[in-house]
């Protein structure tokens, strides 16, 4: 059921996609010459709409659910099928919208969606969290080797306007906590324009999440069931306390990873001692060392970490200076700043010690 | 023997890649603290020079050929090998070079390259033929299916500075007839600057084309033989003259060919009537036609090709309007501009009338 519903109805036209795990919906002004439904194969359809002019475009079907486009002097004419068998957007109710910036959302989608677990078999890790508590959009992934959690507050957006009225009340959203499959989050979040003045509206019924941006609604399911109680594996201890130049710290462990393969499995040794870091990676046929500038509090460390998780977090901190945490070579390692509006958490690999 | 050989000489670095069919020197200023030599595999050497600091650089060797690059803080260590069995650059004569602008150069190869055959088990037809003959330097290429041909005057760079001295016999360089392995040339084509006011030099040996520009040297085998008598092939014989807008040509075949794949040898349909030109292509699932203004010249025509070729053709044509020249369904078409500084031949291939 790859297809794309098309629906011609009184002045509007709405395309649906649905794979039943997600639901696309979105509509366009046009002129309704008569009012009807076709499915059509979506890239196929893709196909035959992206290379035309910028023009007027006429879309017909015929009892057969042939379907003409026109544009100009160019014409195709792609097989359809009969909409009927196709599922429509599933009916939701929607109340009490959370409505959050377009592209503070798809920021916080992007920070957090690279450490959901890809191994399927595990449900509840192939999900993300997205909790509302106290007016603080949370969201949250794990994959048994490391945390990743953004916090936004939430603001009302037009609270300028009616500031007298019921501002405090507009304020406040009820809390919410829901595991949206993480495939879904990450397709939605490429749709979602990143600007900053738009916004999008999140709507959560027992079984659905809803996103509402521009004139597109996308329908999710959510996973069902208790998320991990990531309260519990924080912790505020500490041996040593880091603070690195982030963008030479993310330099330092791409060139240290480019003598090695993903696959290889070689671990990044990452050496403190006194206001110096040292990294290190080995491979059967070459070696990278590099140094590096910190400031450190606590205890010299040497331990060792799976170079990805490192740069998947680096990448997506924007803060010109990070600070990382370190308890001891097997505990976790913490990446998170002041106002722990974002905390990474990447727990380290064995080494052997080479010199 | 994928190995870069890195030759320290007093004064300079000289970078060597051999694989037989082509050498590849370039040299490097440096200091040079001990003369030697190390073959260094060449992914890795480039992994580990890629994402150094703009800094200087140091590379040494011990005895193991053990290799340190080192940069700022940064040290790599990659394994070598002794360059004694590694093949340097082979020895050839050059004299009396071919001068012509690197960017022009670069042209008629991208013009030309794209119909060398990919089946190498015709030798000739995977090589493109390069030949000078009074002054004119032509490119020619041929897969059986289709003929590309670009010509260009060779000039004499420095003619106003010797205008008077030797420059009629500066002018004139010697009929060369060779044929360059396709992949070679394209090879070479890639590193060529795309600069107009630099020059490329080529040299010829019974055995060998050799390309200099900026610090680089290149020697390619060339193939041995004669190659095809594209003369014959040609002819100023039409029944049709087509001038067409060029870019609204290529749009419509690219939208044609968008329900199509390159494996379905789905042949587009060209029908000329009057002053009108008909593109039409039919897959299982979806049919397009296109018409575009042509101003014509002779008999109304149907004919059918590999879109592919006609695409081939289009894209590395500069021209805003082009001239086509038709014969019948069966014979080839040519594509060509007044003064023949480019000629296109594409052979048209059957199709069964559909309405």
């Amino acid at each position: 059921i790859e297809c794309i519903l098309v629906t011609a109805e009184e002045n509007k036209i709405r395309l649906t996609a649905n794979n039943m795990e997600l639901a696309i919906e979105t509509i366009l002004e046009g002129e309704i010459k008569e009012t009807g439904v076709v499915a059509l194969e979506a890239k196929l359809f893709l196909d035959s709409i992206r290379l035309l002019y910028e023009s007027d475009v006429t879309i017909s079907t015929d009892d057969n659910f042939l379907t003409t486009i026109q544009c100009e002097g160019d014409e195709y004419k792609i097989s359809g099928k009969s909409g009927d068998d196709f599922p429509e957007l599933p009916a939701v109710e929607k109340n009490d919208p959370l409505k959050i910036s377009c592209l503070t959302f798809k920021d916080i989608v992007r920070q957090t969606i690279f450490s959901v677990s890809e191994n399927e078999s595990n449900k509840m890790m192939a999900g993300e969290l997205l909790e509302v508590k106290n007016n603080v959009l949370s969201m949250i992934s794990l994959d048994g080797h490391r945390i990743s959690i953004r916090k936004t507050p939430l603001k009302e957006e037009n609270s300028e306007e009616n500031e007298e009225a019921d501002a405090e009340a507009a304020n406040e959203h009820r809390d919410v906590s829901v595991v949206v499959p993480g495939k879904n989050l990450d397709e939605v979040s490429r749709i979602i324009p990143g600007e900053i003045n738009k916004d999008i509206k999140l709507f959560f019924t027992d079984k659905h999440i809803i996103f509402e941006f521009e004139n597109t609604t996308v329908v999710s399911r959510i996973i069902e069931g208790e998320y991990y109680r990531v309260d519990q594996m924080l912790s505020n201890d500490y041996e040593t306390k880091l603070k690195i130049n982030k963008k030479k710290f993310l330099d330092s462990v791409d060139k240290a990873t480019v003598i090695v393969k993903e696959g290889d499995k070689k671990p990044i040794i990452i050496s403190i001692e006194d206001q110096s870091m040292n990294i290190k990676i080995n491979s059967p046929v070459a070696s990278f060392h590099g140094d590096l500038e910190v400031e450190k509090e606590g205890q010299d460390i040497m331990i060792g970490f799976n170079p990805k998780f490192i740069k998947d977090v680096l990448r997506v901190v924007d803060d010109e200076t990070i600070t990382v945490y370190m308890v001891n070579p097997k505990a976790p390692c913490t990446i998170k700043n002041e106002d722990e509006s974002y905390i990474y958490l990447v727990l380290p690999v064995n080494f052997k010690t080479v010199d």
